[in-house]
C-alpha cells in the first residue's frame, strides 16, 4: 500500500490520495517518460478507471451497436508554433490521424480545440487553419467540429490546439502491445529523430543550423496497404515524444515480452546524427511524427516490409528487431560495436514541448 | 465578395485571405459573441468546409455504420479553476456531456487532455481529477482516453482542459436550431445567470460578496427523461457562453424563425439579480452550466413540462417564450413593464474565461 495523505475541499469533505514524490508538476511530468507515465498511472488511470480506458494504447477502443470504434485525443503545445517541414496545425492533425492508424482504424472525424492566447496575429491562425485544412484532406479525414477560446495575454503560448478524432476498426483487426509475441519481426518505416532535431534548430536561442525537416505526415495510408496485405499485425506504434526508445519500452513493458534491436538496422541521416552529437541527446529518444513501428509474425515481415517500401512514406522501411522471450520487459540493443546495452525508459524528457 | 490580402508561407507560396476588422485575436473572439462567431464563420467554417461541420450545433452528427453517433470539443479555461459550486475538472464533464445531451444523444465516451503549467500544485491536480471522476460517474460516462502536456512556468495559467465526447443519437431523434417551428414553446429549465455570477464572485480584485453557486451540472439524465417522453423535440440548447441571450439569438438566426420570451417567465434570485446590478451585467447574457432551452410544439409543452418538473435538476422548468413567424431571426421580450425590446448578440463578451 503506498503511504497516503489527506486532501481538504471547500465543501469539507477530505480525501486520501497516495503520496507523491513531487509537491508540484515539473515539465518532465509531460515529457513521456517515467515521470509521465507515472502520473498518468497514480493519477488518471486510477481514478478514471473503467474497462474501455486505454491503457497504453494510442487510442481507446470499444463497440457501438457492434461496430469497433477507436477515440483518441492529442493537445498540442510545440514550441515553436512554425518549424521546418510543418506547424502546430498539421502536426495536431497528423499525430491524432497516427494515434487512430497505429490502432488499427481508418480515421474518420476530427475535432479540433484552439485555446488562443490574446493577442495572437490573426494571419498566423490563417496559416495554421489552412494547414489544418491541408493535412486533413491530404488524410481524408473531416474535421467535424471545433471549439475556439481566448486567454489573457501572458496566460498561454501564442496557441494551443486539441484535437480528437474517431476511427473505425474493421473486424478481424486486433493491435495491441500486449499481442507482441515471441519471434515478431519489429519494422520500422524509416529514418529516426528528424522531428525533434527540427523542432530543436527552430527554438530561439539554440545557435545551430541544419536543413532537417520534421517528418510530420498521416500514416494511415501507409498502414491502410499494411493491413490489406495482412491483418496479422499485432503491435503498431507511433515512435512520438520520447522516440522509439520509449514506445519500445511501453510495448516491452505491457507485454512483459524482451525487445531486442540491432543498431546498424536503425537508420538516420548524418546530418541529424551530427545535431544529436552538438546537443548531447541520443535519437532513440527524439521524437518522429511520421513513423510507425510495426510488429509482425516473422513468415509476414518480407510481405509487409514490400508493401511499406512501395509507398512514398515508407520507402526507408527495415526490420530493426525481433521479440525474444529472454529480457523480458527490457529493450536491448545490439550496438554496431558488437556489445548490447539496455535501452532504458528516461525518466524526464529530453526535449520539452515537442508536440 | 471581401477584399482580400496574400499571407506568405516559408516555402514561397502565398495565399488570399479576406481581409479582417482585426490583426490580432482579441479576449472578445472567444466571448462566444458576435466576434466569436465572425472569426468562427470566417476562418473555421470557410475552410474545414464538409458534409458533417457542425454549423451552429453543439455536436457534429454523423453516421458510423448505419448507428448516429454526436461528437463534440469544448477546451475549458475558466478563471479561477476552483469556484463556489465547482471546479474546472467537473465543469469539463458536464460541458461536454451537455453538448451531446442537447443534440439529442446519449453521452457515453469523453476523452480528457491536461494542459497543465510547470509548478501546479499535484494536491489541485487530485481535487480536479477526483471532481472529474464523481462527475462522470453522476452522468453515467466513461472518461476512455487521455493526454498530458505541461508548459513551462509562465506560458499557461495553472491548468486547462479539454474534453471531446461521442454519444449515441436513437433513431427518430432529429434535434436542430433549423428545426424551430412557428408556435414551439419554449421551456427553460430552472434560474438564469448563476454560474456566471459565481465564477465572478470568486475572481481575484472583485470586491462582492455572494453565496450564488455554479449550477454546472450534467442534464443527460434531465433530458434523456424528455425524450423518453416524446421524440418531438426541435431544438435544444444549453445556454453557456454568452447566456441564454446569446442562445436564442443563434436559433433565431439559423432558423429565420423570430422568438418572443417574457421577461415575467424567466426566473433568477434576488441575489443573482443584485450581483447583475453591481456589476453592471445583464443577466441574459450571463453563462449558464446546468440550464437547458427545450422547443417542443405547443400540444406538446405541458407534458415536457410536468416530466422536467419532476426531476432535481428541472424543479424550475417554465416555459419563457414562443416562436413566431413575425420579426424573423429576431429575440424580442415583452418586459415586466409591457413595453418589448430586441435581445441583441453582444459582440465581445461580458465576461472573459467563464468557462
Amino acid at each position: 500500500m503506498p503511504e497516503t495523505k489527506d486532501i481538504n475541499f471547500s465543501n469539507g469533505l477530505s480525501c486520501p490520495i497516495p503520496k507523491s514524490d513531487y509537491d508540484k508538476v515539473l515539465l518532465a511530468h509531460g515529457g513521456g517518460g517515467t515521470l509521465s507515465h507515472q502520473l498518468i498511472q497514480k493519477l488518471f488511470f486510477s481514478q478514471f478507471d473503467n474497462d474501455v480506458l486505454n491503457v497504453h494504447h494510442d487510442s481507446a477502443m470499444f463497440d457501438i451497436n457492434g461496430s469497433r470504434i477507436a477515440f483518441t485525443t492529442d493537445s498540442y503545445v510545440v514550441q515553436p508554433i512554425f518549424f521546418p517541414g510543418g506547424n502546430i496545425g498539421d502536426l495536431a492533425i497528423n499525430g491524432t490521424v497516427n494515434d487512430l492508424s497505429v490502432s488499427g482504424a481508418n480515421p474518420l472525424y476530427i475535432s479540433a480545440g484552439f485555446i488562443i492566447e490574446e493577442g495572437f496575429e490573426i494571419e498566423e491562425l490563417w496559416k495554421i487553419v489552412l494547414s489544418m485544412k491541408e493535412a486533413a484532406n491530404k488524410a481524408g479525414v473531416k474535421i467535424v467540429t471545433g471549439d475556439t477560446k481566448v486567454v489573457d495575454h501572458g496566460k498561454g503560448d501564442k496557441i494551443f490546439i486539441n484535437t480528437s478524432g474517431i476511427g473505425l476498426i474493421e473486424p478481424g483487426i486486433n493491435i495491441s502491445p500486449k499481442n507482441c509475441r515471441e519471434g515478431d519481426a519489429i519494422i520500422l518505416s524509416g529514418r529516426i529523430a528528424e522531428h525533434g532535431i527540427a523542432i530543436m534548430s527552430a527554438r530561439e536561442g539554440l545557435e545551430f543550423e541544419t536543413t532537417v525537416k520534421s517528418d510530420s505526415a498521416s500514416l494511415n495510408n501507409l498502414i491502410s496497404g499494411v493491413l490489406s496485405k495482412t491483418k496479422n499485425v499485432h503491435v503498431m506504434r507511433d515512435p512520438t515524444r520520447g522516440g522509439i526508445a520509449s514506445a519500445l519500452n511501453e510495448i516491452a513493458e505491457s507485454s512483459g515480452k524482451g525487445i531486442h534491436i540491432f543498431e546498424e538496422k536503425i537508420s538516420l541521416t548524418e546530418e541529424v546524427k551530427g545535431a544529436c552529437e552538438i546537443l548531447g541527446l541520443d535519437p532513440l529518444y527524439i521524437a518522429n511524427e511520421g513513423k510507425v513501428l510495426i510488429f509482425v509474425p516473422n513468415t509476414e515481415a518480407e510481405g509487409v516490409l514490400n508493401i511499406m517500401k512501395k509507398h512514398p512514406l515508407g520507402k526507408e522501411s527495415s526490420i530493426i528487431g525481433t521479440v525474444t522471450e529472454d529480457d523480458p520487459g527490457l529493450v536491448i540493443m545490439k550496438t554496431l560495436i558488437g556489445s548490447s546495452r539496455i535501452v532504458d525508459m528516461i525518466s524526464g524528457e529530453q526535449l520539452p514541448r515537442i508536440c
